[in-house]
Parts: C-alpha cells; sequence; structure tokens
C-alpha cells in the first residue's frame, strides 16, 4: 500500500478513529486503524469490537493495499505535522512497518496484519430512514444527561429511541431515565421510520454520533436492527451493536395529574440552585424549594458549613409547597431548557416532578423529589 | 464585623486566599480565610503555615471586626454571585457564623474564632528592595521549570534566588535544577538589594508569586532573610519561609570549555523534537541528535512501536558528531527561547550541553546528555 494524503483530511478520519479505540485492551489489534487503500478512495476503520467506525477520505492511491497500525499513535504524528503538509503512507508488509513521510519527516510504526482486524459482520437493517442532523443532535443532546451510570441496569446505560404515539401522532423519541430522573425528547417521525424496531443505544455510542451531527444542514442514513443501529454521513458510517435488553416502561414514570405550576426564568433559577448548593459539600446536596404566591425560596441546610437561601420572583398561584430535590439534578433539568422559562408541575412533595419548557410538550424532563 | 464590598474586589482578594490554602489539611483553621475588618480597609489572610497571603480590599465598614471562614466555600460563592453585586458580610460571633448577603442570596457559614487563626510572626529583614514586575517574571518563569520534584532533595524544590558575579559586575540571579537540567537566569541587580543573602524559594512559593507579577509597570518591594522573603505590592503581601538547605555549587555544573556551536530556529527544533518523541510511549524518551555540516538530523528509535527521524537546516561547522537527550528536557528548553535562534554548545556525547539565546549570556540553561 501506498497513499498520499492531505494532512487535515488526514487528521479528521484518524481522529474519529482515535476516539473508537479504547485506551486499555487485552487485545492488541483492537488499539490499531485498519487503513484499507482499495477502489476508489481510502477508508480508516476502528473498532472496540461493540462499535465500528469507518471514516473515508480523498487520497492518491499508488499502490493498493491494507495494513493496521496504532490509532493513538497515527493520531499524535499527524496532529504535530504542520497544517498544510502531504503525507505519504508506505506499507511494507514483509518488514511489518508503516512509513509516514511528510516533508522531511518520517516515522516509522510497528503494523499487525489486516487479516487479524475484527470487522463487525455486517447485517440486515429491519428500517431504513433519513433524519436531519440537528433533529437527531436535539434528541440526543436533551436525554443523554439522564442516561445511567449504574453497571447492574444496564439496560438504562443508553438512550432509548424508538417510534411512540405522540399528541399529534406517530413520533420519533428518545428516553433516558437513571431512575431518579428522566428526559423525554420528541421529534416528527421521519418518512419510513413508521417500522423501526426501539433500541437501547448505548452511552458511548451517543458520544461518538455527536460528532457527526455539528452540522445543521447535514442528512443522517439511518438505519435501524434489534440488534444494531448504523448512521451515516457521506464520509463516515458508525455502526453500533445496541444494549441486549429491555427499556422498562417509562410511561407509567410520568406523572399525567400534576396541577400545581410554577413558572421560572431557567437561567435565573440555575443559577440560584448553583449558588445555594455551594454551601454543602456534600456529594448529594438537597436543596429545598418553598413555593407560595408568586415567590420561590430555595434554600440549602448543611449543619456542618453553613446553610444557603435564595428568593426568586416566579409565577405561582396554587397552594403553599415544600419539596427537596438534588441539586445537581435540578441543575441538569434546567440547564436543558433553550428558550427563556421552564414549567414545572408538581403534585406532592413526595411525587414526581414534571418539568418541561413552556408548554412544549416534544421535551419533558421527570425528577424525583427527595426529602429534605 | 459588618462589611459591605464590591463582588469583584472580594473575588480577587478571596481567590488569592484559597489558592494559598491546603485542601487538604488536618488542621481545620488552616481552611480559613481570616477577615480582618479594623482600621481603614478590610484585609483577607490565609496560610498553609510556609506560605502567608495578606489581601487589601477596598470596603465600607460599618462595624469593626474579624473573623475566619472556608475559604474554598466563601471563594466559590463570590464566584457565582453576578458582577457588580455588593456583598455584606456580617460576623455573629455568639452563633458563631458568618452571613454573607448579596441581592436575594443569602449565605450563612460556620466560623472559627480569630484567634486561634495562626499569624505569621513578622521578621526582621535583611535586605530590602524594589524590582520591576517584568524582570521578577523573567527570572522566575524562566527558572522554575528545572525545579526538583524529588522530595528527598528537598534543597533542589525551589529556585535559588541570590547575588552573583556577572559579566559586568554583580547581578541579581535565579537558578534551577534537578541534576538533569539547570537553568541560570541573570538581572540587573536592583539598588538596595547588594546584601542580599541567596535564598531558595519553594516551588509553590514561585507558583502564587506568579500572580503579583501580571503588571508589567509594576513595582514590587522584596524584602529578604536568611529564613524569609516578601513580595508586595500595594495591595497583596505574599511571605514565604525558604527552604531551610544549602543549594549545591552550582557554577561547577556549567561547562566553560563547550565549543561546538549549533545554532537552531528554537521553534521549528521543538516541533520537530515533539514530533519524532511521539513514537516513544515511554516516560523518558530519548531522542538523538546527529549532528554534521549545516544538517541536524532528529531521531527517536522504540523497538516497540517504531522508529521517527526528521531533517534540520541549521549553522553547525564543527566535526561530526552523536548525542542523546530526554525528549521531555529539550523541549523545556527549547520553549524558554523568546528570540528566534536557540544556541547550543556541544563538549562530546558524554558531557553536559550548554543552551542560550544567541549570544545572550542572562539566560543560560545546562542538560545532560543520555545514552542512545
Amino acid at each position: 500500500m501506498k497513499i498520499s494524503i492531505e494532512r487535515g483530511a488526514l487528521l479528521k478520519a484518524v481522529a474519529q478513529a482515535q476516539s473508537v479505540v479504547e485506551r486499555r485492551n487485552t487485545i492488541p489489534i483492537l488499539a490499531n486503524v485498519l487503513i484499507e487503500a482499495e477502489g476508489e478512495g481510502v477508508q480508516f476503520r476502528a473498532t472496540d469490537l461493540d462499535i465500528e467506525v469507518v471514516d473515508k477520505a480523498p487520497a492518491m492511491i499508488e499502490r493498493p493495499g491494507a495494513t493496521t497500525v496504532s490509532a493513538t499513535t497515527l493520531h499524535e504524528i499527524v496532529r504535530k505535522l504542520p497544517d498544510g503538509a502531504l503525507v505519504t503512507l508506505t506499507a511494507d508488509a514483509a518488514a511489518g512497518r508503516l512509513t509516514v513521510d511528510a516533508g522531511r519527516s518520517n516515522f516509522s510504526l510497528a503494523t499487525l496484519p489486516r487479516e487479524d482486524f475484527p470487522v463487525m459482520a455486517s447485517s440486515e437493517y429491519q428500517s431504513n430512514f433519513t433524519a436531519n442532523a440537528a433533529v437527531l443532535r436535539r434528541l440526543f443532546d436533551k436525554s443523554k444527561f439522564a442516561i445511567s451510570t449504574e453497571e447492574t441496569r444496564y439496560y438504562l446505560n443508553g438512550v432509548y429511541m424508538h417510534v411512540a404515539d405522540g399528541d399529534g401522532g406517530k413520533v420519533l423519541r428518545c428516553v433516558a431515565t437513571d431512575g431518579h430522573r428522566l428526559a423525554r425528547i420528541d421529534a416528527d417521525l421521519p418518512a419510513g421510520a413508521t417500522d423501526m424496531p426501539g433500541v437501547i443505544v448505548p452511552r458511548k455510542t451517543v458520544g461518538e454520533l455527536r460528532k457527526l451531527l455539528d452540522d445543521d444542514e447535514m442528512d443522517i442514513a439511518v438505519s435501524v436492527s434489534e440488534t444494531k443501529v448504523r448512521f451515516a454521513t457521506p464520509d463516515i458510517t458508525l455502526t453500533s451493536k445496541v444494549i441486549d435488553g429491555t427499556f422498562p416502561d417509562y410511561t407509567r414514570v410520568i406523572p399525567q395529574g400534576n396541577t400545581r405550576r410554577l413558572e421560572v426564568d431557567a437561567s435565573e433559577f440555575a443559577k440560584a440552585v448553583d449558588r445555594v448548593a455551594t454551601v454543602s459539600s456534600e456529594r448529594s446536596r438537597a436543596v429545598k424549594l418553598q413555593l407560595d404566591e408568586d415567590k420561590l425560596v430555595l434554600s440549602v441546610n448543611a449543619p456542618d458549613s453553613g446553610a444557603a437561601e435564595e428568593e426568586l420572583a416566579v409565577a405561582y398561584g396554587d397552594e403553599r409547597l415544600e419539596i427537596g430535590f438534588n441539586a445537581k439534578y435540578l441543575l441538569e433539568i434546567a440547564s436543558q431548557v433553550d428558550r427563556e422559562n421552564a414549567v414545572f408541575l408538581f403534585n406532592s412533595s413526595g411525587d414526581p416532578t414534571l418539568m418541561r419548557e413552556g408548554n412544549d410538550q416534544s421535551a419533558v424532563y421527570v425528577v424525583m423529589p427527595m426529602r429534605v
């Protein structure tokens, strides 16, 4: 194999590869990126056995071939090369080396045979549709904070993407929860997605997917089967196993009868929660909300270190209520609000609370209270 | 005590205090900042028993007094208050609380009695002089990278500031070394500094001092005794114990007879060293320099992962030489060069190498070679 490729294009491809590769793994070849120069372009492929990413880059192919080389080392080298450099990659299979030449720099890297590289088996996808990058970004960005990190509840370690019944018909819905809080985000159902099986997209895949979604105008080809999900731009294909488990019936967790309505400036609210939480050094800081006619008092009481209180002018017309929440959960939920106001709907101090942006039903959050 | 102070001024004073305070310490009051509102201003004092910083801030004193409160918590609170807020601090000695009021936020923090706060004993200073902030910044910034981190060689855990004989007479000199590399930086001797005893300024003090030196025009009042050093601006006074030890005779380490002269673009050199070092994952990466008529070849050979080589056009007229260095040391030294060219003076591949900026003798670096 011998190819020449512009440094910028190479960096982009290798950056994506090295981020999928696991830092520590017992199978040496999983640290490598598979470079395939065959046919009309060069492909860079990396995998951790659960996720596979393939990045196409324009290159001049002088001699077709393929090899695998450490993704981290190649990324570090390319990152340090001067912008605009032309990089030549030459594989010497007999010597087990890949040389990287750019200007007066040259590197010789240990390779492993391409035959040993585990390529993810191709799948039959039941559902293939196209979704706009900005739409997917909203679905995952607004839900991923609620993904559980508890490994024993593996079926909560991802975002549940599925087709659901919304108020105005079928919607594409992402839900995540860790049992303490829940996010449910809806988008218009893309054409062709009606038969999509519901899948739990793992946390790491959600993170890798994010890198494909920066361009608002980009169309993303989405393919879904019972066991795999694939997201593709013209240049990058991200394939991932989905979590083999059943996502719990979240609909029962979303309160329907909460009537006590608080409307508050989301940014002011978040700042105030952040401030009052300062006095407590515990990991699960409880913030107390005292609601009265158009008045909200936030307070924290940490017997050892001190107390804090802050008053906010809000819209609230129901009877007096005291309710406590984990400060971190409140902050995260408040920071999901893009518009000015957050609307909280309470029932009692022991019941789950619902939060949404104004009257918009397409992004709904639930948070469990804690005793204060 | 009751005082009102503008949030910006309070943040500046408390930020300085909380950075001196040790995160983990067994004496609770050492986590606190002493706030003293007496006479004509408010002083914020923090100490770790080795360093003491006192920051004056303008404030309205309604009721004089003093108290101590957690520096970290107060800093966090003030940081999160809106810019421009007026903050009122009220100490209630009977309740052991300090209340912090700003707008609709109020906080009540646990205090410890001021009597328990360890104030550093005042000293007689043998030498008092004034130095420009930019001059001190250069002396310490260019030497501190060479400070040793080996705790057993405690006398190398700082910068040795002393009066020395330079080419054109007495100079104010800072030296640091860890036995592998050495930095020797000179500045004109300030008036009144002639009798200054040589002192080893500890690493942490060098870091705290740096925050006083941002303003090029600022005059810093320096006071030195055998056991302490003090740096003061009109607002901030930093007092520190010096390291109780003898700095080794560094003059013997600085080679005098090195004649093989290499002149190289410092930035290009540093980038090339960084690139070739990429292929080695070891902590002490050895870079080999091969010198030939106006040509420098840098190379690294890591049997496991690969090899790298880069050629640079340089000015070199002496006989062929091969010499190896720790890549990290070479990088750090090259990045001290402000001007375009670094001048290296070699003897043999086993002897210490000298580096300076052009022909400037006021900043000299020594680095030990390693076998490659």
